[in-house]
């Protein structure tokens, strides 16, 4: 969304998993999130799409806008959702989010997933978004947050694999534990109501789709995205991080478990006697 | 439970702290938990009675028995639950876990509640519970995972001070990251049907009970309960101590965030025709 690289890349390999990771969370992140026919919500780093086809889904006949800032990404989203959701309605804007092309209180709602963990000034983001939103909408934000990653077998070499990758995300700009500050940062933004709460995926044999699609698919898939950058920053030895990987595949096992937690806001833009 | 010293001791202080955990949690922690009039039901460690006033005042009619093998908490156990629960038929046991005075399948169904974790050999209780559990009765078990505490603002010191819980938990025999390890603990002591699902307390200024009750009167006592033994063991110098004690505090400012995750296990005693 911003000149500040996004750490995970744009290889087909990433596309193809950031697509399973929406697929194996929708319901998870996106239940409780379904807006009014004739509404205009504007998804703000929309990326390939893998979000918009469950916006999309979960409110026929409001009217989206998606915004990203790669004409690459864009033109991926559009594929899927042309694929994935007939009927969507969803105009695709190419921009930053600071120079937005829509005039002040454009839209009723505004969508934010998995965004704000790689800007480096999350709190002007959020104010810049606040000025495309009409007083009384809603803002929705879902980030995670990496010290949220736990699993059994426990492994050193899995976590300091994971915080190659915070390291990283850092470097870029980011904070990949972004998803315990949603509260002070939408408050500190201005918006009022903000009402936070954890979504937690807790994945055990019981679970076998989650075995694939969030532990190996969505989870270590992200880790293993940036081998090659955490090698060459210095973070890991390759024996060291290719050893954590092999550990986050064990928790994969008939006796792994793996416990993460997503966190989703929901706030409100005040109507102007309100606002401080 | 056993021989093996139970890490945060026996003072009054403790005991209310245990009361202030269990008032606050009692909801989050005890939903879904209600035993059939006429049941038989065996608590194992009740410790001061803080989970057994809630299991009585939930399952009315259901006989429930309690043990725990500290005479102490006993009396402190059955005083709580005259004073808190009218008509409450608990039975008081003085015994350990490996020394059940009960025969085979006396049992209908088995709460476990933070009793696990201060155990060296969490499988061989769980077996040593199933015998007195009739087939096709259940066994819940309910666990922490201090790995699952984070907040905001983070900090090392606070980090480092929670570390030296866990390894002062460890010294003790014990395993304070045993929440993640109920599955496969579960299932191998020859339980079926396992279910585990997170319970996750997180925490903002729009919860501001939970801030006092659960971030302030729960966690942060928690840790605060083992001070001395952690600077006799050499686990944190006192100033590191003191300033991870009051970052953690600085979680309860206005601003501030806190996440913990406990994990709630069901299973059922198998069949004999089922065993393996």
């Amino acid at each position: 969304m911003t000149a500040i690289g996004y750490v995970h890349g744009y290889s087909d390999q990433e596309a193809r998993r950031l697509g399973d990771q929406a697929d194996a969370l929708a319901e998870l992140l996106h239940h409780g999130t379904a807006y009014p026919p004739g509404s205009r919500v504007l998804e703000i780093g929309c990326g390939v799409g893998a979000q918009t086809v469950h916006l999309a889904a979960n409110s026929p006949g409001a009217h989206l806008a998606a915004v990203d800032v790669s004409e690459a990404s864009l033109a991926r989203a559009r594929a899927r959702v042309a694929a994935q959701v007939s009927g969507a309605d969803v105009a695709w804007h190419r921009a930053d989010l600071f120079e937005l092309p829509f005039p002040d209180a454009a839209f009723d709602h505004l969508f934010v997933c998995f965004v704000l963990e790689h800007l480096p000034d999350p709190h002007k983001a959020l104010a810049a978004l606040r000025r495309v939103l009409r007083p009384g909408g809603t803002v929705t934000v879902i980030e995670g947050d990496h010290d949220s990653a736990f699993f059994h077998p426990h492994s050193a070499y899995a976590r300091a694999a994971i915080g190659g990758l915070k390291r990283l995300q850092a470097d870029a700009g980011g904070n990949a534990l972004i998803g315990r500050e949603l509260q002070p940062l939408l408050s500190d933004a201005g918006f009022h109501d903000v009402t936070v709460r954890p979504r937690t995926v807790y994945v055990d044999r019981t679970r076998p789709a989650l075995v694939e699609d969030f532990i190996r698919n969505t989870f270590i898939a992200m880790v293993v995205s940036v081998r090659e950058d955490a090698l060459a920053a210095g973070v890991s030895t390759a024996a060291d991080w290719d050893r954590g990987i092999a550990d986050l595949h064990r928790t994969a096992a008939a006796d792994g478990t793996f416990h993460y937690t997503f966190f989703k806001a929901v706030a409100i833009n005040p109507l102007s006697a309100q606002r401080r």
